[in-house]
């Protein structure tokens, strides 16, 4: 017996022998095998719950579907005798309406597996049963006979995330991903506990996204009709995303990075595709801002949200703002005419009244404002209170964001951009990219949202992060590899917290790799592609491929 | 009709037009565009050639199933008018018993397409009518009716490789891959005109090979019972490369990377898996040589070359040679005991010694040597005459290898090593790998072996190159966003040559990015999941999307 204390007592601090990812915030665990059980049920209070049955359903059948050794047991893990039988898992859920995934929503759940007998996983929501019932799954496996266990029972969990949002951004407009693509990551995002899929939707090479108010929007601006979603596509995913505990919240990038708005408005577009000079007037090409200016521009701007605030349920909208080029404006007639007749205005003037506009509309349609940090930092608008900002630029920018008493989401590039790494894509361009090089996992893994953050009123405006897959050079072909098991490091440091109680400091990639092994082969079995971390050889024989 | 002279006369320069992957050296083109038809017949003089039917069924069926649009022709692309009509192409070989792909095999053949009539391929070898099957089934694209045209008729081609060994090495040692993943990649070559698969089939981690003489290596040295290929194994894949025009030569590196050979035969070994401290022993871990002052290590080196010549047919084999730690020998007490018993020896005479019994048993075993730079450039052995040496450290090697009178393989890690860019695999490490960065498409694209190489003769003797996928960090999984199109690149250097006829400059990433484009989308439409180079919107642009 190790460390087991009496679920009344303190719970021991996590451990690594078992393969859990993320690790749970507080577990307990001993040293008997048990048979484990592929049933699972629903106690009497949760019956009446359809969607929990649903999800018992389809965590009975994924259990039932796995038989799953990690690789560090592979040589040496062989289970010499069980001590024990479970015999059934039962689910109850004291909420059995509450099913609504948004910042808010409790995960929390508690899991206790005896040696023997019944096991019991309690929660307050369907979305701490959704939790739980992925973390049984992972303690479930071979033990090496063939025969399903649980190791190290009997074992007590009480875990809930750290951060409430854990996100991925996933961009579908530099290149395109399938409706059964971003289904699939959305899997992967539940098997490690990650909540929220930022939607960045819409770009200026492409507007994958039907318009019901503006259809050319999108039969302009779709790579081809086959590259596109239609509104039930959009209802599909985020119904498939619920299910799984993950939040869509999409992003309309305005007023810069609207290039593909031109195709079908031309006359609100400031820069058009300038060529060849585009890097005079934007980021990437092809260049194209909305015209600021004239009210037609806003107005779209102002239809874009509704219309989409409508479609999609999260509290949050995404309204972009970065990468706004001023030469793109100041070199504009129309903005020449502007402050020709507006005394005093600048251009940085007219861009917040812009903003104002857009963020004005959000809170009419009910939605909570998110936009990237340079509409506070470069342009110096004040949002409304409550809005999320989400850096990128500055890894200090999380903490001015929540000084500045804004809500923050981290999502620095030196850490958390997982597109870096392939190099300059510029087609006449050998060399590196801007954000070279890759961030490897434990990169990733390194990252502390709350860095130089002491002060807790501070801590609790960091609602948390999102590392971001921008799609210049990847799409659904190659997205596993690019973003498993990285997010998954990413995932538990957002789900686990950034400080590792057991030495209260930081968590190590040296303490963690053994288990992040087991959770990307896991993950192989389930259908998701990651990258290997090391030669097969370094996950069978732990602890031989330190530097 | 713009460069169209007759097939006697001199034929024009390549062209881009097409979207032909590598470039055919000789090509004429003009302005019609024909139906295409997807009947391939051989000709009377061919039909005593089983194998000749099978590729003519395979292309066939691969044409028929295959309706592409090159991603430049989608806006404004679309056929007009369709000028004529191709019956069927007939395809002849002169030599009809040439069936043997190695390193002197004959590839070239002519293309004949008329606007109308009968289509024609001829070429000395069957590896001639592969190449040009392949070459035929990228002229095939949809007129953007869903019509399969041939574009640009009449088209002359004559077409053959600059150099004769274009390879991809792949390490499945770190990870294993699958029969059929090395099948699939393979299917990969083919459409590139790759035709060497280095196999570096053991290393260090593990020994996934069926040996007959000595089970135990793979035995004890395979990750599982499932990661070995068999005897069996390896001559499907033998066979299945060889009907695609891909030699498969055989890397069993010695006397260093062998830490699993010691699995089995410890009492041969030095410094066997030394931890924490493997990285004064070795590369990698887990560090251990074949301790060569053993006459029974030698005899076992031997044992594995003839065995294994003996399964592999190709003229070549690989015996590694690389990375060898002199420390890890000065440290034993054999080689200590070795060098007191012998007056004046060094362990590097020790070596050459080794080096000697290996390579001599490779030339009693009918083969060619072949093996890794150091052996003569570090260890300063004398190779015999006609080893081919494959250079990785110093892109100077290729230069100095021909100049000392052997025969170069170009892997210069700068611009071939794919695996790299992914940071530093070990345990404990946040940061870099010593090959970062990522080698990008471009990059590999700017790398000519004949750099610096002036004499005609010199220039002979680089034999080719090979790409390498060393995988401490990649298996299946991922295989195919590293190898691709990234290979694709490389495979042009080494077929079409590193100088562009046109500009007789050396090839320029710009003037090949939009036929790379639609090589990679060709080969996702074949199942290559290859990565995107550029947002779609730039492969749909042409000319967008340069700094």
């Amino acid at each position: 017996m190790k460390t087991y204390i009496s679920v009344l007592g303190l719970l021991s601090l996590a451990s690594t022998a078992l393969a859990l990812w993320p690790i749970p915030r507080n577990m307990s665990e001993s040293d008997k095998v048990s048979l484990a059980p592929t049933h699972i049920t629903t106690g009497s209070s949760s019956q009446g719950c359809p969607s929990l049955q649903k999800l018992v359903l389809r965590y009975g059948d994924l259990i039932s579907g796995e038989l799953f050794t990690p690789p560090d047991l592979y040589l040496n893990g062989t289970v010499q005798s069980i001590d024990g039988s479970v015999s059934y898992l039962e689910v109850n859920i004291r909420n059995v309406s509450d099913f609504i995934i948004d910042l808010d929503t409790d995960e929390s759940y508690e899991l206790d597996i005896p040696v023997s007998g019944k096991a019991q996983l309690n929660a307050n929501t369907y979305y701490g049963a959704l939790r739980g019932l992925e973390t049984y799954s992972q303690l479930l496996t071979n033990d090496g006979h063939g025969r399903r266990v649980i190791r190290n029972t009997p074992i007590k969990i009480s875990d809930s995330p750290y951060f409430p949002h854990r996100g991925i951004l996933f961009d579908t407009a530099r290149n395109y991903y399938s409706v059964d693509a971003i289904k699939h990551t959305i899997d992967a995002m539940s098997y490690n506990k990650l909540n929220v899929l930022h939607w960045h939707i819409v770009d200026s090479q492409s507007w994958p996204v039907e318009s019901k108010l503006h259809p050319q929007l999108a039969d302009n601006g779709a790579y081809s009709p086959q590259d596109r979603y239609s509104y039930s596509d959009v209802k599909d995913i985020i119904q498939y995303a619920k299910d799984r505990g993950v939040r869509v919240i999409p992003e309309f990038d305005m007023p810069g990075h609207t290039y593909i708005i031109g195709k079908s408005f031309p006359d609100i577009m400031s820069c058009l595709n300038v060529q060849p000079k585009w890097s005079e007037f934007a980021a990437e090409p092809p260049s194209g801002q909305l015209d600021i200016t004239n009210p037609k521009a806003l107005s779209l701007a102002k239809d874009i949200i509704k219309e989409y605030s409508a479609l999609f349920p999260d509290s949050h909208f995404h309204v972009g703002g970065d990468e706004v080029n001023m030469n793109c404006w100041e070199k504009s007639n129309t903005m020449q005419d502007y402050l020709a007749a507006h005394s005093g205005a600048t251009v940085n003037h007219v861009l917040k009244q812009f903003y104002q506009g857009i963020h004005d509309t959000i809170i009419a349609s009910g939605k909570v404002g998110f936009c990237w940090e340079e509409t506070i930092f470069h342009q110096n608008f004040t949002v409304p209170k409550g809005t999320a900002v989400q850096s990128w630029i500055d890894s200090d920018s999380v903490r001015k964001t929540v000084m500045a008493g804004y809500n923050a989401i981290a999502s620095p590039y030196e850490y958390y951009y997982l597109d870096c790494g392939h190099g300059g894509w510029l087609s006449d361009v050998v060399g590196n990219s801007w954000c070279d090089p890759y961030k490897s996992w434990s990169k990733v893994y390194s990252y502390n949202p709350l860095a130089n953050i002491t002060n807790p009123e501070h801590q609790k405006r960091v609602l948390g992060g999102e590392v971001a897959l921008w799609a210049e050079q990847s799409d659904e072909h190659v997205m596993d590899s690019y973003l498993w098991p990285r997010s998954s490091a990413h995932a538990e440091i957002l789900w686990s917290g950034p400080i590792d109680p057991k030495t209260n400091k930081q968590r190590a990639p040296i303490d963690a790799i053994t288990r992040l092994h087991a959770q990307r082969y896991r993950m192989l079995g389930r259908g998701i592609r990651g990258a290997p971390l090391q030669p097969l050889w370094c996950a069978q024989n732990p602890g031989n491929c330190s530097a």
